[in-house]
């Protein structure tokens, strides 16, 4: 059993091409002992967005903190505040973005590609 | 793609012997297409606690709400508040519980057992 604040966990910023100001915490995942699931916590800072792309695994977000805003694949756009749930089916486009001026926090839970 | 808040989500008392005063909103799960992942939400109320149990999947927790105490497999008893985050590793016995007086909410995402 392992019992963590948010404040213990690194934060990594989110280089991938198309995000911007995006950071990264691995709350609960593989080296914490989770083979099959991995709990992330992204945070984008005012003005920041996650690339509006696909995968082929399913997102399983919360709303922690902030507001911000959901881009689906077809272009249009979503408000989410604290207590919303998303569901993200494999490849469907999307992306969070944060107009805002606080920084806009959820969960993203994924299954663990390496899982045995 | 899915949108909802959690006051969208239907809530069911936890009737599973040993648990006492535990509601549970299935937030994200089959029903919105996820196959891999359920991310659930348990509210417990003052003075409730889930059962004392284990089992043999992976528990991700993440407090949302209020306080409340986690019980390990040695009887041992640690704090949780907004912020912190537990693994429960499969087999491991624990219990949830909510000695404090305002409502104890946590996240627990689970694999779907019937995953395809």
């Amino acid at each position: 059993m392992k019992v963590k604040p948010d404040s213990a966990v690194p934060s990594a910023c989110v280089d991938a091409e198309g995000a911007k100001d995006v950071a990264m915490q691995v709350l609960i995942g593989p080296d914490d002992g989770s083979r099959a699931i991995i709990m992330r916590l992204f945070t984008v800072a005012p003005g920041g967005h996650t690339p509006y792309h696909t995968h082929d695994f399913e997102h399983l977000v919360r709303v922690q903190a902030g507001r911000g805003v959901l881009i689906d694949a077809a272009g249009e756009k979503r408000e989410l505040s604290v207590g919303q749930n998303v569901f993200v089916a494999p490849n469907e486009k999307h992306q969070f973005a944060n107009p805002f001026g606080e920084p806009f926090q959820f969960t993203c839970t994924i299954l663990n590609p390496e899982r045995s």
